[in-house]
């Protein structure tokens, strides 16, 4: 089998055998088969697609690439949640204390921000003390100890996948559905989940700007869910403006203990799809029957404050402090904090939710290359929605400032993200669409 | 201006400016830009096209990649021929003799055969004593005495093409209009022909099998001259069957002297495809008016002598023996021939010519990799064309073998490659257009 004919069968537009993907993943990841025809390949795969079939064995031959985690022998179903990348996207850590709280199971992997997203690892880390690299037995024998726990996802698991997102990183390849999808379910898969939910963020502030094509990637991973046999469903949420007023490493994390102290109001975004997104987590691991009774159990949890215990205990395990649960401010004690006035008045009737990241990245709070350092400390804190009325001597954000060499250039891009108008925008969804398994 | 830009560019279908194109050529010639950014670039190119303005930008970026060859100091208008490739397509040592015969200059870079398709150095080459390893000097000497010559392309002629051409031939990416139009024409202009005439052979012995992809090959390929200030012609021809009777080096040297000898009729294909691309010549280079002119002089310098006198002078350039001339038949002495015959009688109503170059190849005729030997004396030759009736006593063809080891692959590929029907088929043309500049 030469590479070269499997390229020119997916550049006519033919569909592959698992046999034939198989062989130039395998000869990929081993370094049989070079760069130069992988990278062919994937840009063949923009433009003619693969079906179901063809994508489910992709995935499953970039699992077979490197070791699999082993969860079988913890109780319950295994669930997991993967957002495909937003702005101010806290709900892992509001998600999973909850439905451990509920009886649920969440052994997670998490990875690092990049861009104008941010990761929940680097997010963990603004706490003091907090250590991401557990061993893989300490990290099961939490999850057995308190329901959940969040470790960094080892080398060994899916090296293609790292191979392959490297390659498509620089060669014009990375928006393709198939190769997002089976990028994802791969690592998901092989972190050992029995059952996905999958957050997929459509708007300014993600790789899927229209409703097509987010529905588009909601069905493959699904699909690819089922073919593997994990129950999976996908929620279409909004990414047109942060989810959460924070965006920056420590102020999230305040954010998420502010909601898991019931300090936020149901009507706000980062409650309302965390609340979501956890209903569905319950109901795949059969903890809840439908959503209702999910959303009640989840309320439950937060009110009496298990939830919070339970993202307590989980920061113990990881070796952090826990008194940020009493006093979140010491999470984001920075030089200056400063005032952003937008330059008229009005309606906001569009945020682009991207370069609000990129604003807090400038700031220092994300990274523009993996090697980037980031300050946990820094962001920047909106204070208005999407459709709220500004005035002229109300800030719209206030940035947490550190190192101010790029703090202009914060404000100008914060500034260009945000949209003023006379009238009131018509006001949109939150979710927009839930998908599950045919 | 970062090639990953460049990339994504052309895979959303937008032009590329010719200072884009330039920095990813000149990036790519000197190693700055990776070959999987190349890959994925062509990939691209593949399935998105480039206009006029961005091939004849391509072609002009491969040019300035390497050295190029100044004629201007040659009299008269440099005028060169090329074919996309053919099975046993002679025309080469049938037109230059007799287009210099007529007046005209050429100096001529030929390449070497490749799988199933022939090369004009291999088959100057079995002449004993030929080298076309000539110096520039030498070469342009050579022109300037006898009014022709042909050399193998120096190392330093586009190497840009060079570079493309291994990558492209082993990512899937050799068949793309602008791709190919720009290799064939930026070696034609950095050869330093002021005009091309171009033979896009179109048929099942074709890199183009339909007669839209081969005028659309032929149109880029002539705007392409247009705009670089090359006067250019494309005539498209059939490849449904070898274009003479011989397929291997020696046997169609041995057919090109018996043409230039006048043994040949003016209805047999070679000697018409070869009149028609020698007449176009002779008009871009000025020296006739028109067709029926041109090929009123090329006939009398057929029947004269005189073509084939040229070619005497330029093998003698070259150190061959010309006792050749007189006894062709010295070219292709082999240990056995084998006549060929079909297992049915009736009609052929079609050829794959593909096949029977490969036949010829599995002989030893021509190269299944870069690195192969050939064998100057052996081949095949046809003893019917499309359209013939074939007698079940009747050889459809004879081989001429040395090394017999393949042979019966050789016989079954042949065989293969002829279609036998009960009635007579309708005719194909020779000639399908002549595509001219606008």
């Amino acid at each position: 089998m030469r590479a070269v004919d499997l390229i020119l069968k997916k550049k006519r537009g033919e569909a592959m055998s698992k046999q034939e993907i198989d062989a130039l993943v395998r000869g990929f990841t081993k370094g049989d088969v070079p760069d130069y025809q992988m990278a062919a390949w994937m840009m063949a795969v923009c433009f003619q697609g693969m079906n179901g079939e063809e994508t489910a064995a992709l995935t499953d031959a970039m699992i077979r690439s490197g070791e699999t985690v082993d969860l079988s022998m913890l109780p319950g179903v295994k669930v997991d949640k993967h957002s495909t990348g937003g702005v101010g996207d806290t709900t892992t850590l509001v998600i999973a204390p909850l439905v451990a709280a509920c009886g649920g199971t969440v052994a997670k992997m998490s990875g690092r921000g990049l861009g104008h997203t941010g990761g929940t690892l680097d997010k963990l880390e603004s706490v003091p003390g907090v250590s991401i690299e557990l061993t893989m037995e300490r990290f099961l024998s939490a999850v057995r100890e308190i329901g959940l726990c969040v470790m960094g996802q080892t080398d060994d698991l899916v090296p293609a996948d790292k191979l392959m997102y490297a390659l498509r990183d620089v060669t014009g390849t990375v928006s393709s559905i198939p190769l997002i999808a089976s990028s994802v379910m791969s690592k998901k898969i092989a972190s050992g989940a029995d059952a996905i939910v999958l957050d997929v963020k459509m708007g300014s502030g993600a790789f899927m700007q229209t409703l097509q094509d987010a529905r588009s990637l909601a069905e493959t991973m699904v699909e690819i869910g089922s073919r593997m046999g994990r129950r999976t469903v996908a929620v279409i949420t909004d990414m047109n403006q942060p989810l959460g007023m924070a965006v920056g490493n420590g102020l999230e994390v305040k954010e998420a203990i502010e909601l898991l102290s019931g300090k936020i109001p149901e009507s706000d975004p980062l409650y309302a799809v965390s609340m979501l997104l956890a209903s569905h987590m319950l109901m795949l691991a059969g903890l809840s029957s439908d959503e209702a009774e999910a959303k009640a159990k989840l309320k439950t949890a937060l009110k009496s404050g298990a939830g919070l215990r339970k993202f307590s205990e989980m920061l113990a395990v990881l070796g952090g402090d826990t008194a940020c649960i009493e006093d979140p401010e010491i999470l984001c004690r920075v030089r200056e904090k400063r005032a952003v006035y937008l330059d008229a008045e009005g309606y906001i009737s569009a945020m682009q939710a991207e370069k609000i990241g990129t604003a807090a990245q400038l700031l220092g709070a994300g990274r523009a290359t993996k090697t980037d350092t980031i300050d946990p400390a820094v962001g920047l804190v909106m204070h208005k929605r999407r459709g709220m009325f500004v005035g002229a001597d109300e800030p719209v954000a206030t940035l947490y400032i550190n190192d101010a060499s790029r703090v202009e250039e914060a404000v100008s891009m914060l500034k260009q993200a945000i949209t003023i108008s006379a009238d009131r925008p018509k006001s949109s969804p939150m979710v927009y669409d839930v998908v599950t398994a045919v």
